[in-house]
């Protein structure tokens, strides 16, 4: 779904506003691209902020009235400061404003004669830790199908992997990976709690997690490797765990919940 | 905690029953261990037994009176046959026989001479897929301590974390595995749906899905890298989340249990 530059010879001149890890691993990456001049990290931690400028190789402000002039401006902030922000900052009439969040609409920035959109980028990131762009998803939004064009020319330099997403979409799509990060992180923290209980440490659990995961990116559909006693419909080893938790109501809950789960869709393959 | 083994001489000849998955990598990793003399692979069914046994360059049988004399018989079945089939076949007096089950006790085992015992990989096996055994915990048991010693001092052959693990706590560390192996695995699946409703394809989880495992291990804690609007306390976005989920009941309990469970888990750190 990737598709060709319509810009190829235009170099895009680029602020990245904030100084998250978003903004960390976006800058990093732009830095690197090619056809694109990222000019300046906007942000208030002055400290931070010259951080991400020194790792990013440009320069550093915190100060409205020293915002560079650019052709895209990329609001990497918390969800709730995107509104206020993006109505308080004196962008270049003619540049692309767009946010980064993926539970956020298009709304949260006012709309402008240069376009709104939004360049969300799939994937966790962590600040110091390198991160190749090239295999991640990168949704984009614009308010026109003009911006979306150019938000896909631009996010092309980055990934082979844009889609287009409006803002319903992105939300199912920010679901979904809170379905395969956040909550799947707490269950690993759930498993090594059963262990550290018993005096043995998280790393037991580390051949196994990573196996889980290359497996299932190896099938085409994760159900299709689904194993373990809920779906093969072993009762007695159910609840004896679920006897084991006793001491746990809320990991007990979910047991008996996904195990449920596991055991209902697996009847519809 | 592995230990340095108590009889690096001798060989062992070792007979695997059985021709699932778990059988296939003991059978594989054994066939390449130094001091191990796997003598033969005996399966009741013919065309995979006689796979395995080319795969681990041995002989393979299914009858009874053909089972090979060994000094260690590796019952690697379902865990509803072990019981059944440890009492039927006609084992070397001296030999100890083992189960390679992490929920199913020592003595499905009948009590004998030679001694019983398990030997209990920590990893999710497949079919064809080679596995470095040298990372993968082994969790032994033995019905003496001369067993046990004889026990680790083989696994040790396998890999350089063994670890001793009565009955009830192998069935720990396999509900620990259940979380973090068929659990995770159905998060996987449910992420998968939700995508899949909107015409995308599951490898747009694939970069999230291995982020998320590799920062994992490399926190001390799982629940230090925590992230998402349920350790943010973001209300918002998960009642919205849950709305979205309002067509699958199944997803939506799970989603407002492990929302629950983080939130209340993250007020104790």
């Amino acid at each position: 779904m990737s598709s060709v530059s319509i810009d190829n010879k235009t170099s895009w001149r680029v602020v990245v506003i904030g100084s998250g890890n978003v903004a960390e691993a976006l800058a990093k990456a732009l830095s690197r691209a090619e056809g694109v001049n990222l000019c300046q990290i906007f942000a208030r931690n002055e400290v931070r902020g010259r951080e991400l400028a020194a790792l990013a190789s440009t320069s550093w402000s915190n100060r409205v009235e020293e915002l560079a002039a650019a052709d895209l401006y990329i609001i990497s902030v918390s969800d709730r400061a995107v509104e206020e922000l993006s109505g308080s900052l004196p962008f270049a009439d003619d540049a692309i404003v767009v946010h980064t969040a993926g539970s956020v609409a298009i709304d949260a920035i006012a709309h402008r004669e240069g376009g709104r959109g939004i360049l969300y980028a799939f994937q966790s990131f962590t600040a110091g830790v390198d991160v190749d762009f090239g295999e991640i998803p990168i949704f984009i939004e614009g308010d026109s199908a003009a911006v979306e064009e150019r938000l896909r020319a631009f996010a092309s330099k980055l990934t082979k992997r844009v889609y287009r997403a409006d803002s319903e979409l992105r939300r199912r799509i920010h679901l979904s990976g809170v379905f395969v990060n956040n909550f799947v992180n707490h269950l690993y923290a759930i498993g090594s709690d059963i262990l550290s209980v018993e005096g043995l440490p998280f790393e037991i659990l580390h051949p196994l997690i990573m196996e889980t995961a290359r497996k299932a990116i190896c099938s085409h559909n994760p159900r299709s490797v689904q194993t373990g006693p809920a779906v093969r419909g072993d009762g007695e080893v159910c609840r004896r765990h679920t006897n084991m938790l006793s001491d746990n109501e809320l990991a007990q809950r979910i047991y008996n919940d996904i195990t449920n789960s596991i055991w209902e869709t697996s009847k519809k393959i």
